[in-house]
């Protein structure tokens, strides 16, 4: 121990007794994180918006040790904060200022368990990182489709946790519905092993889909078994330009019935957010002539590259002639799709350079989407006029990143009361349609006190009698979500 | 009121103070069925396994009559039995001999609500029919992909409380996979409306998994929205026969490969099971020349036909030659796909006429599959010699149909001390392997004695602490999964 974290570990033990001696009975040397330098990283989000305390940060290397170390917290109260990738959006896996929470991080359940090809399964470890498993089943002729943008620090188990999305979802689903079987340790610190490899199993209460998407709120997930899925082995990828954004909900439509489940992405952006991007990040270059309202990438996948490029022109030929869509490019090249998905993975990037963004992860049915976007935009335009709005998202799934960007120099307090009154006025609206204020980031703190206004009594209500019943002693995850 | 009905009315009214001028009160004339030969078919399972009694039948015309029983029902601690199209295995929705349980029939819930294609999604009430639900889609273009033998009687309401599986499990899952959002009727009469069409939400605990499998025991179903697929214009059948159950086993694997989603049926049926099927439904016929030990239907659908039959032929004219089959036949027509689809769909059938059936409805890794079938058929076979095994089901899912025939003229006594020491034999071992004892059947009343000896004390322990939390005076379906 450095002199440093001696100081630390004394201060936690005065404040803590016992604690600090019994998780290092549990977890060794290697399991705690104790110099504050190195648990900084632990104690603020990768985004920088949340700083929390912990007495200290906990590395369990397996599920024992992590059953050990919920038992020591659930004897002594301690309250728990799951951490994995730390690539969250919503600030959930960040401790509060108290400096009463612990953290426990994954980062060490990190093995690969078992590869199953025949059963199409593969068991994973909480915190091995999403791309691990994306190799790990391409290496057994396989496919697991989860993709995001943080798929090399992300971890399973906050995917878990989150239910995370992407841009795969049109296709194969969120996370929920890519897990066969999950194994989580209770905050009493039993284990339920729930890690079944099974398509098929009616006995009972559904727990796996408790524990995914309850983000860290009712026990620690330190295990899962995952779907895979056969390789997709051929792409073509396009990009249309529309005049406005229905004719793109209508063309979503069209090639879902035409190209069934080979369309795999259909992700939207308006020209805006396309501004932005050929402004603000270099290299990248407008794949249209001309300007179109909104633009969309389209892929399609297939086991069978036969047909696939002639389907893709010939769904996308009959579009265009109909004038549903202004203008399409068909990448010849896997170069040129890479250049188009740049376009799209570069909006995020884009915004950061362009200005203080004020963010929505809005999901609604596809089908009130376009009455959204023009009354959403009239509303917001007359509230702050000449604000700019950057709409792109994942319209496949009703998935819209809809976010409103202010001038860089805008001063804190301003931004934080601007952002105050531009969540409400988009998300009163996309209350009113039955849509969701966050579809695939979670609620975290930062959207926390915020659900109320949304969720039904009742409901809210049913969700605290679930946490009452796992978690009784309110130690897993407080302050987030609920 | 008839005569009859009146006097079971006084005998009712004079048990239950109160209870049936309430119910009807709530639900008039329409909603109640009082006459014993009118409620006959509601205490009695189709199998006619179980038998019931009961107060009364009520049949609310929609969810405000259901929440105004349910209220009734919680102010007097009437249990109440939830009843769909009366089609379960497990005798899940019929009510114990006690006379106490309330049967509530959806059956008068059976309004669509909505069908938005654009959204690909259709709401419909808790009584409709599961092929009414397939018409709606058709003729919106669309195609709704759960199928049962009992589709032309089985509910969606009763789909949802029992996840029903069926024959496209493998291309598209279970019920609980195909449902976007739920309402249902708490215990207390309350109304939970989690009717949301989206394909993202990531905003707290997913109550609607919950409900889903829960078997009537957490509330009651009232509607549901459903997902909606792109219709499959075009499709390949094909007869495999196969010298053992781990070729077909492969073959799965192979096909999936080669055709990825296009794979949606590959059903499969010990040669026992086939010459079963043969000797007993009139106008079926042996698909191929010879015997195999076993056979496999396999089927490819997609919404494009072009190079469909092509690839089909090709897969398994691949498999042919590596020998992994022994026999392939391809449809030419969809008569002969018709007279493929009979021998499958008619083993239930035969079955009833050869014998009495001791039947298992498990579910297990499909690596795990070969192994298990070798050593409980000789392990059977060493326990009742002369013993007939018909084993068919559902390969892609892992999903067997492990079934025992007795002689017709087995004496009841020993027909039910054989059922005991047969389920523990096969159960024990599916449970070894990490199998589950029902894979789409449901506990009900069925498996209920079973289901201690398999799941663990800790997730029993979970399960009753949400029953506790949802439905604290235990009131909907007792007897029934926990």
């Amino acid at each position: 121990m450095t002199q440093n974290a001696e100081n630390f570990a004394s201060a936690v033990a005065a404040a803590h007794p016992e604690l600090l001696q019994r998780l290092h009975a549990a977890v060794g040397d290697a399991g705690l994180v104790l110099d504050p330098e190195a648990q900084a990283p632990y104690l603020r989000d990768w985004l920088g918006k949340w700083q929390g305390r912990a007495p200290v940060v906990v590395r369990p290397r397996d599920t024992a040790q992590t059953a050990a170390v919920m038992a020591i917290c659930h004897e002594t109260h301690t309250p728990v904060v799951t951490q994995g990738g730390n690539t969250g959006m919503s600030g959930g896996a960040t401790p509060d200022g108290s400096g009463a929470q612990l953290v426990l991080s994954t980062a060490r359940m990190n093995t690969i368990r078992e590869v199953d090809p025949l059963n199409n399964s593969l068991t994973v470890e909480a915190g091995v990182l999403l791309a691990q498993v994306h190799a790990a089943a391409a290496e057994a002729g396989r496919f697991f489709p989860l993709s995001l943008g943080s798929e090399g620090s992300c971890t399973i188990g906050g995917n878990l946790a989150t239910n995370a999305g992407g841009i795969a979802v049109l296709r194969y689903g969120n996370m929920r519905d890519l897990v066969l079987g999950v194994e989580a340790v209770l905050p009493d610190g039993r284990v339920w092993h729930g890690l079944r490899a099974l398509r098929k199993d009616n006995t009972g209460y559904d727990l796996r889909h408790l524990f995914i998407g309850s983000e860290g709120t009712l026990g620690v997930i330190t295990a899962a078994v995952l779907k895979l899925y056969p390789q997709p082995t051929a792409r073509a990828t396009a990009w249309v330009g529309a005049g406005d954004i229905q004719s793109l909900v209508s063309l979503q439509a069209q090639l879902r019935s035409r190209c069934g489940e080979r369309l795999v992405a259909f992700e939207m952006m308006s020209q805006a957010s396309l501004a932005l991007v050929l402004k603000h990040v270099t290299a990248t270059r407008a794949p249209l002539q001309g300007e179109h309202a909104y633009h969309a990438l389209v892929e399609l996948a297939d086991t069978r590259a036969e047909g696939l490029p002639d389907l893709l022109e010939q769904s996308l030929g009959a579009a265009l002639e109909e004038g549903l869509v202004q203008d399409v490019a068909i990448c010849a090249s896997t170069a040129q799709a890479h250049a188009l998905w740049k376009l799209r993975e570069g909006i995020s990037q884009a915004q950061v350079r362009a200005g203080k963004a004020v963010k929505h992860d809005i999901a609604l049915p596809i089908s009130a989407i376009a009455g959204f976007v023009a009354d959403a935009d009239a509303a917001l335009r007359a509230l702050l006029p000449g604000v700019r709005i950057v709409n792109f998202g994942h319209l496949g799934d009703g998935n819209l990143h809809y976010n409103v960007l202010l001038p860089l120099d805008t001063p804190y307090a301003e931004y934080a009361a601007h952002t105050a009154t531009l969540n409400r006025e988009v998300h009163d609206r996309v209350h009113a349609l039955g849509g969701s204020i966050s579809a695939e980031h979670g609620i975290g703190q930062l959207r926390r006190d915020e659900l109320p206004r949304y969720k039904s009594a009742l409901e809210f209500e049913l969700m605290m009698r679930i946490k009452q019943a796992l978690d009784p002693n309110q130690i897993m995850n407080p302050g987030k979500l609920l």
